[in-house]
């Protein structure tokens, strides 16, 4: 009987009602019935982003806003500040360069967070830089970035603060308006509790003025073009209309929670599973970790992608390896979107006897029962 | 009660058994499950695209594809021809001067398909022409373009012939390397019977040795790392894998049926709805019609805009009205993917109907008895 449990950091679990939106017959992306549905979508979202600013969606991958962003924002020749502390970080570089925007990074141990200051000492050196790229959740890795402290550094000058909230986005908190972000990234497959496809971005003001400066050469990734249009419920091109179906059934859904609890529903998940890891007497990967998954470091006698791959394949619980350098040497854990305490107890006990079952000595239930009294808080 | 049809150019009606599979709990897409859903879909849609050459996907609607067609392919300043026929062939012109590749146009009359002439004068003129941009159904006026012809001017020359086959992939013939096509691009929601949101591309040899020498910019759209990861069964950023899973079983029932008996089985509900029309007395939009879908002019009298909405509003049948120049003045029917003889008698019998009642003097039943007559042949 295979019983499966998704603990991926994305895509994550989708609610049934989601799910059975998805097998409802098909309807026109141009019809009125759209316009509604995509008006409801991008308010909600709003909530989701803590934000004022309008939110646009493509129909993507995150990596394709994430993209956007650099080619909406950017000249040629501009100058950007990346910080990379995992693959993600790695990423923003990666889009600058292939549009010829001059990179300078910020190289953090993967695991730690950014320290502000390195940031600050950054944009006194180079007062040039037109933007920082940074992450709020480092997925490769579990670490949390310190975004308000950034948004303070970034926010009286011309330079630009954009942010990868592809994984955290609805679980750590980011609050675009009050600690003022001028640009956040995040698509439908993480706390968004909806099928990958579908990628966002909210910009505000300050962005939008740097929007209209941007020399960069795009077409399907256009932000003008999806903002105007989604202002009147439209698309420039077919949109996934099948996946917005399944938003809006997530959405509601955070909605009625509302965002605070839901990220602090988030924020007891995770300090739980931290809890379960010590107890199990393994060390965390994260310095900071975030609310979006938990990154566990594994002895040097386990063999981290052996061990996903038994857990998948013999017990049907799917948990996410290591990424890059960090390959066979963690495991993570996400309790993102779609999850409950009953959702953690799973993926904590779960992991207790995948350890067991390999031969490594673990204290059976130990975790568990710290999470109990987590969780009893 | 609201029983729909849905008779657009895309999304185009979905099995229930895609439907169903997307009601499925979402999977990680980084599993072996995963690696061998990805081989199966592409090698699948090999059959359809009738090539031996390796199809990439992206998560993108099909216009990810066109743009990602000149960004791989092209360099900057290069010269492009591009067939402008309707709202999609001035798509590939939109696109080629987003990244500053010189346009030359042919400009067609809507409606009309480009003469092979036409072309040939402007490649003997323009011999440093890199690309010619096509379309094989322009879906804006129903017209079908003879891209075996342009394929015989391009094959023996430098210059790459680059088609559109987003709405007309298995519904018209396009037999890519029987004919010498360079780039064909599609997506999901036409005839591939699955929701918008991915989009195909597929190369020849000289198309590969281009993209290696182009020297535009593009990331998320690079169609390299998504052919290297599609071999081995990945991908380089998460894709939509619950389309992925609806496109498998839409796969399964063309490849059952075969790409010969399915475009076939288009052309027959084609023929039989152009009859209908001929017998409701009104004329047909396209010159040479696709197989895809059926272009009916109005008289100046009906206001095409006001009637798609009545059909949609009051009776749930879903036409496709007139896009830019032609908003108001045509109605476009589409026999498109999951359908059969019974659809188009729905499709054509709810035309009549709705003709009628909005006072225009039609002969009830004549449509529905010329194509009852051209499906019994």
């Amino acid at each position: 009987m295979k019983k499966k449990h998704l603990f991926t950091p994305g895509p994550t679990p989708i609610p049934s009602d989601a799910l059975l939106a998805m097998a409802q017959p098909i309807d026109y992306h141009r019809s009125e019935d759209a316009v509604t549905l995509i008006k409801d979508v991008l308010e909600k979202l709003k909530h989701v982003f803590q934000t004022e600013n309008d939110v646009l969606f493509l129909t993507s991958s995150g990596t394709g806003a994430m993209d956007g962003a650099v080619a909406n924002l950017l000249c040629q020749g501009d100058k950007a500040l990346v910080i990379q502390s995992g693959k993600f970080g790695e990423r923003w570089a990666e889009i600058c360069e292939a549009y010829g925007v001059e990179v300078i990074t910020i190289n953090v141990t993967w695991g730690d967070s950014v320290a502000p200051e390195a940031v600050e000492a950054q944009l006194t050196v180079n007062p040039d830089i037109k933007a920082v790229f940074a992450t709020l959740c480092e997925t490769s890795t579990g670490a949390l970035h310190n975004i308000q402290a950034l948004a303070g550094l970034t926010q009286s000058s011309p330079t630009l603060l954009v942010v990868d909230a592809v994984s955290a986005l609805g679980a750590d908190d980011l609050q675009m308006d009050n600690w003022g972000v001028d640009v956040v990234v995040s698509c439908s497959q993480k706390g968004l509790m909806t099928p990958p496809g579908l990628a966002f971005a909210a910009l505000n003001h300050r962005a939008w003025e740097a929007v209209e400066r941007s020399d960069l050469p795009k077409y399907y990734l256009d932000f003008r073009k999806a903002h105007q249009r989604g202002l009147e419920g439209s698309v420039p091109y077919t949109p996934a209309v099948t996946l917005l179906a399944a938003l809006q059934c997530a959405l509601n859904h955070i909605c009625a929670e509302g965002i605070r609890p839901t990220i602090d529903r988030h924020n007891r998940l995770a300090t739980a599973t931290r809890s379960a890891v010590k107890a199990i007497g393994l060390p965390l990967f994260a310095t900071s970790p975030a609310n979006t998954l938990t990154s566990i470091r594994l002895p040097e006698e386990i063999d981290g992608k052996a061990f996903v791959k038994m857990m998948r394949e013999k017990h049907s619980v799917t948990y996410a390896g290591g990424q890059g350098e960090l390959s066979g040497k963690i495991v993570r854990i996400a309790h993102l979107g779609w999850m409950n305490e009953n959702d953690v107890i799973v993926a904590i006990s779960a992991f207790e006897r995948g350890l067991a079952e390999i031969g490594y000595d673990v204290p059976l239930g130990a975790g568990v029962a710290a999470a109990q009294e987590g969780l009893r808080k």
